[in-house]
């Protein structure tokens, strides 16, 4: 039996982003455009604000007619009456004020605006118990951004606040990444399709393709789902060539048998070069998990047991997906602080990740270790997350500060 | 003008957890269920597995005949085959042994796997080094799941690795709470779609409308568009009816004006009983929000602002959608701890909201407060989160440990 080369986690990572490059660009509207990420920078087209703006609620005065003015000695001023919101502005008369909200265009010629609370109203006229500077609470055109000003770098994810500012300058569409396809197929005889009503005897459901469709996308993918391979090596490869084709990514979510491994590491070497990129991963669980390079598309071969593939798509899955969106690697995956309720042992030489339930007590936030024979469904769903004891490490000590990952 | 009063942000989940109820449930295909909430128990209608299976690749024997081995005598068995994955086992006679992988079927009468590693071929022979128990290695029909056994509670959110549970148990149909609509309307007679190529003087564009859309999609919900209300009272009521109707949660992003302001309120309390639940939150950013229930149904009320309405809705909007959606209240919400880099002062009597940037440097993430004057949409992206002072003090110092929430 030939030797498996493992690679560490961190190599992997890096592998892929040498490896693999985001996809093609195209043109999508705001509303599609959501979680994708920016393929060209944008610019302002006019300047933002459009027009010189209040950002308090107050009068809108000239400046210089309010110097001096004080809690014992108020300046005075014709109320001139209200800017309405979305009307084009009235010019201000000298010795004038208007009624501003906060965001409504100043008056033609006035230059700041004095606070509500700073000001009281006698009649028709307008008391202001403070001066103001030229340019008090006011923010001018363009100050916001200029015009032809670059409002959003190129490789920008686009969440609610940068869709918020696409929007305020009118970029009905944007230039975006493509969203990858990611192709899936399950390999091993004793599969069957998971909407199975009664198992023959020897035969399992095929879970794997629910739960990974799912993380896919999750991970943004568009996902074909592939169906279950027959252990047989032309099979394996026909399919995968022609699933590929139509994917930007394809998964192979292995069997169990020493055969449709085998037959994944050879469809990876067939299906285009340079081919395999690793054979394995020094974490457990996760150890039997293949990465190729066929023709510059990523095929992944992830092991056949439910935690293991779930666990090894979302650390290398999701890396992929990421690359070809156009992503940044992630710089701080979601996670949270929590003590370890018990000691934990673990072989050195490898990165163990450890399911654990997270209990909430008094403010503190507990890890507690899940055990489970390996293949137990029913302790699939116990855990919230997982943490990693490094592979230098022989363990960690119960009551240690542990970074808790977790599960998406 | 009336004194505006304010509630706790607690009080205003609390508040959303009382008034509310998840919506109806529905049968949806497992493909579908995703990201949803399971709304009755899921049982077992067979054992699992649904037949004895090897937890490891070995030898599948009868334990009695290894007993007394060791690694000076080993016990010797005829090597009978291997086990095929998917098949149905063959029967294990006397003296003999099957060659067995992870997962595969125990061959009739064996009860026990000898891991391969303590074993060696000898001709037609296996030699095993090592003793097994009965039932070693063995995982047992009906063992990780009796039939009957409830596999997943109701309430339980349905994330990659139930989808798995389930479909290993072939429930192809679950029952989930239905996906809530919700309807989305903006006011302010300064506001146009934000498609407008060019803006007429005082006007701008609804940014409001993508970036909410966006969040609530990424809460769960289907999205309704309503538009922009004008600013009239009758108009608000009827549209704001007429989008309620056909919506489990309707969602009004203010304009900026007292008159919007004031007519947001009002047609909360027409719309339904009880009406009007908050009328201001003691939190900064924020402090215009409102929240009703009209007829059994949520109505929230945003404060115009860009960055106010993204954080009020990603606070109490997202507390809604889980509510209806069926989950329970965020226990871990996603953060990261920073250190930061400044003192920041903070009025006491209200928590503000303050939006930093995060730089990492020699594995210390630092947080870095952004500044920017009211309504700089230039600001709006700089962000990755944000971090709270409490109503309770009157600042944090630079270099202390905080609790960073990431935006959305």
């Amino acid at each position: 039996m030939k030797l498996m080369q493992v690679t560490d986690p961190e190599t992997v990572l890096k592998l892929i982003a040498e490896h693999f490059q985001p996809l093609s660009t195209e043109t999508a509207a705001l509303e599609e455009a959501g979680g994708r990420v920016l393929a060209e920078p944008v610019y302002a087209d006019a300047g933002i604000p459009g027009f010189d703006r209040s950002t308090v609620d107050g009068y809108a005065v000239f400046a210089r007619e309010s110097f001096g003015a004080g809690e014992s000695l108020p300046a005075v001023f014709e109320y001139a009456g209200e800017i309405l919101m979305g009307r084009p502005p009235p010019r201000l008369k000298k010795g004038c004020c208007f009624l501003i909200h906060t965001g409504g265009a100043l008056p033609e010629g006035a230059d700041a605006v004095i606070m509500l609370e700073y000001t009281a109203t006698l009649g028709s006229q307008v008391q202001a118990f403070r001066q103001v500077a030229p340019g008090e609470n006011v923010i001018h055109k363009g100050e916001d951004l200029r015009r032809g000003e670059e409002a959003l770098p190129a490789g920008r994810p686009l969440h609610a606040r940068e869709l918020g500012l696409l929007a305020s300058l009118g970029a009905a569409e944007v230039a975006v990444y493509r969203r990858p396809v990611m192709g899936l197929l399950s390999s091993g005889d004793e599969l069957l399709p998971y909407q199975t009503a009664v198992l023959p005897p020897g035969r399992i459901r095929d879970s794997n393709a629910p739960a990974l469709a799912y993380l896919g996308q999750k991970y943004g993918a568009e996902v074909r789902q592939g169906g279950i391979l027959a252990d047989s090596f032309p099979v394996f490869l026909e399919k995968s060539r022609e699933l590929l084709k139509q994917s930007d990514f394809l998964v192979l979510s292995g069997g169990s048998s020493v055969g449709s491994r085998d037959f994944t590491a050879r469809t990876m070497q067939e299906l285009g070069r340079p081919g395999l990129l690793v054979e394995g991963v020094s974490i457990k669980p996760g150890k039997p998990t293949l990465l190729a390079n066929c023709g510059g598309k990523p095929v992944l071969g992830l092991p056949g047991h439910p935690i293991s593939a779930q666990l090894v798509f979302s650390l290398f899955g999701a890396a992929i997906l990421r690359r070809l969106s156009g992503k940044k690697a992630r710089p701080f995956p979601p996670s949270v602080r929590a003590v370890l309720s018990r000691n934990l042992a673990s072989p050195a030489g490898q990165a163990e990740y450890v399911r654990v339930k997270l209990e909430q007590a008094a403010g503190e936030v507990t890890a507690l270790p899940v055990f489970g024979r390996s293949g137990m469904l029913s302790t699939l769903t116990a855990a919230d997350g997982f943490l990693i004891i490094p592979a230098g490490k022989e363990g960690l000590v119960e009551g240690k500060e542990v970074e808790v990952y977790l599960w998406e």
